[in-house]
């Protein structure tokens, strides 16, 4: 059974990690991606190493099950070509800076009055709006700007950074959602609208608490490591070989835990009775428990909490979760085969359909590898047209 | 204009975190999301501290604009109130541990033969299925197993957890990115289905360039703190009254900086000549870069360098982004007026629609809000009905 978006048409002219992550979400649903590509290079990220065979690892892991065609959008032909593919396309996604459509003749308003029935996705850093709406974006920059760094980290002297491009695969998943309401609404009104989608915003939208806490008590949240703000022991401890998570929520764990490892006083420490004595006493605390817990290793100790019902947990280096069972029982790493890369692993979908299941449907494509089948079957060019657009630089 | 889901019911049977908060983007997109909850308290996150007139604000911010009635399923007549509202459902959401809806007799076979038509998500710790499908879930220990920690923080000694609940949240937004696919679906085909989405698969799908590095070296990546791994300087440094973000990203850039900054002898040091040698001397740039950017504020830089097209940002604090004018103008901070805590701010959409726009509709709802609607108005139950089922403890 084909995906949820079988039959939907995606014009795709993002670039690098935002725009990318929701077109590749696009194509695992089902729907025809068609990247379109600068003809000198292709996308930025396909240069962005580590390489497996001379390709980009990163530019395969986002671009799978996609189509490459290439186009020259300044060139009077490569527009006409974009709003031929684009007068039958359902959804367009871009994330150039605001105005960048615009200048070239190829904004929203433009597109709709072509195709009124055009989804027009623009993911930006900043959005299409608002003072800082023409800066440049990058990750690290909106992670700062968006107060996530500031709740992150081991104190407030040290704000701290999200190991993954948090603020680019938000803008992603939340473009996403937008295009596929967008959608939604088509199949009443019968028109397409613009969705636009800052990564400022989104990281904004899931601060979660900590606006919450702000808003409440006007006081900043800190960073305060790993550990829980009103629940302990719920935080990262030493083991005799590396750490382990761990999360007691209530007085009963509490008191189990005390007898699981061995140390039966503590359950009837005054300091300890209740959480919020541990709470206040966490200082203590901690020392104590990491006493406790040196004594074994992560494993040895995850085995007795999983056996006891203790909530807890290791802290997978990412070769250790891409070798977990439950991840590879999800399908959460697929292998798919790339023309010059060979085999190659990748994330898989981590959304389960029942009856349309999402999923990964191909390798990354090389650069122009669909020119031919979108220039020539999809639009009609003859071999010797595209061998023309070929050497004028169109495609 | 109503938002995109408009029309739209949404029987609503999460707590906490990753459901509500998908069911909060639905609601934001004008779905119509009733929230069913335990007679007796309601959803956990209802005792959340802190509070505002007795209300909690976490609860508050993340269940605006839903409807509230409450409902005892495990009594029989709760569960036929249940099924009553789910036969006229478009989508029913929960986040129990798998199985505890198979047993209640309200699983998604059951209820998918009530409702074909029934989009049915679950939103869990491990999904339905796998070796830990009925393992307790908590963020922490989802961001532990699922690589984000090993991956954050200063380094490998320190993995850090990401400041806000980040698993719970990407399971949320993911679980509406299947719902909305299966509600086009559904379109073609007449049928709902079952959205299955776990909160560690989530995490394997978002660790970007981490899965591709080790997939391509073989070699699992470390936290570095705030720096780039392969672009220098682009990096937290300390100025006189905090930090700075800066994101240099090529040598044309690099001499720029360095003459703005006061410093054009850094510009022709051979050491950083180029992006390579920056960063393989990067030991010796931050010492260098930090002892230059501690002469003065941030804001003072962030003037400069804003001025002249450096890229850079502050580490904001919450109190920060929620005052900042670009925050402001998108509409990402929005006032409700709550029954009971009076006029609240909460986190606006960061989904821009424009024909069907998304918006905070209204502030989240007392426990049982809406009994007399959905019981009576909706389901035709008399006030004498409803009365004795209250009294009876089923609502």
């Amino acid at each position: 059974m084909p995906g949820p978006l079988n039959g939907i048409v995606v014009v795709d002219l993002t670039r690098v990690l935002a725009g990318p992550f929701c077109t590749m979400l696009l194509a695992d649903l089902g729907a025809e991606v068609i990247k379109i590509e600068r003809p000198d290079g292709g996308d930025d990220s396909r240069a962005f190493g580590p390489f497996v065979q001379g390709e980009s690892a990163y530019f395969m892991s986002i671009n799978r099950g996609k189509k490459s065609a290439t186009l020259n959008l300044k060139h009077p032909q490569g527009k006409e070509l974009l709003q031929a593919l684009v007068a039958k396309a359902d959804i367009l996604v871009e994330n150039f800076k605001p105005g960048v459509m615009d200048r070239l003749g190829l904004g929203y308003a433009a597109l709709s009055a072509l195709n009124p029935r055009l989804i027009y996705a623009a993911s930006s850093g900043f959005g299409q709006t608002g003072p800082y709406s023409d800066r440049p974006a990058y990750d690290l920059i909106i992670q700062g700007m968006g107060g996530l760094m500031s709740i992150t980290g081991p104190d407030a002297r040290h704000p701290t950074k999200v190991g993954s491009s948090i603020a680019d695969i938000f803008a992603g998943v939340f473009t996403t959602i937008g295009i596929l309401a967008a959608l939604h609404a088509r199949a009443k009104t019968g028109r397409g609208q613009l969705v636009d989608v800052g990564m400022l915003d989104c990281m904004a939208a899931i601060l979660e608490n900590a606006v919450a806490r702000y808003v409440a008590t006007g006081t900043d949240p800190q960073p305060i490591g790993n550990r829980h703000p009103s629940i302990a022991p719920f935080a990262t401890f030493t083991t005799a070989d590396g750490a382990i998570n761990l999360a007691i929520g209530n007085d009963e764990l509490w008191k189990k835990f005390c007898g699981l490892v061995g140390a039966p006083a503590l359950a009837d420490d005054p300091r300890y009775a209740t959480n919020p004595l541990r709470v206040q006493h966490w200082a203590d605390l901690e020392i104590d428990l990491n006493k406790i817990l040196a004594g074994r290793t992560t494993a040895a100790w995850l085995e007795l909490f999983q056996a006891k019902g203790i909530p807890s947990g290791p802290i997978n280096s990412i070769s250790q979760v891409l070798a977990d069972a439950h991840i590879l029982a999800r399908q959460m790493l697929v292998e798919v085969s790339h023309p010059t890369a060979g085999p190659m692993k990748i994330p898989g979908v981590p959304i389960k359909l029942s009856a349309t299941p999402a999923e990964v449907l191909g390798p990354a494509p090389l650069l122009g590898q669909h020119n031919a089948e979108i220039w020539g079957a999809r639009l009609g060019r003859s071999p010797e047209a595209i061998a023309t657009l070929k050497s004028q630089g169109v495609i």
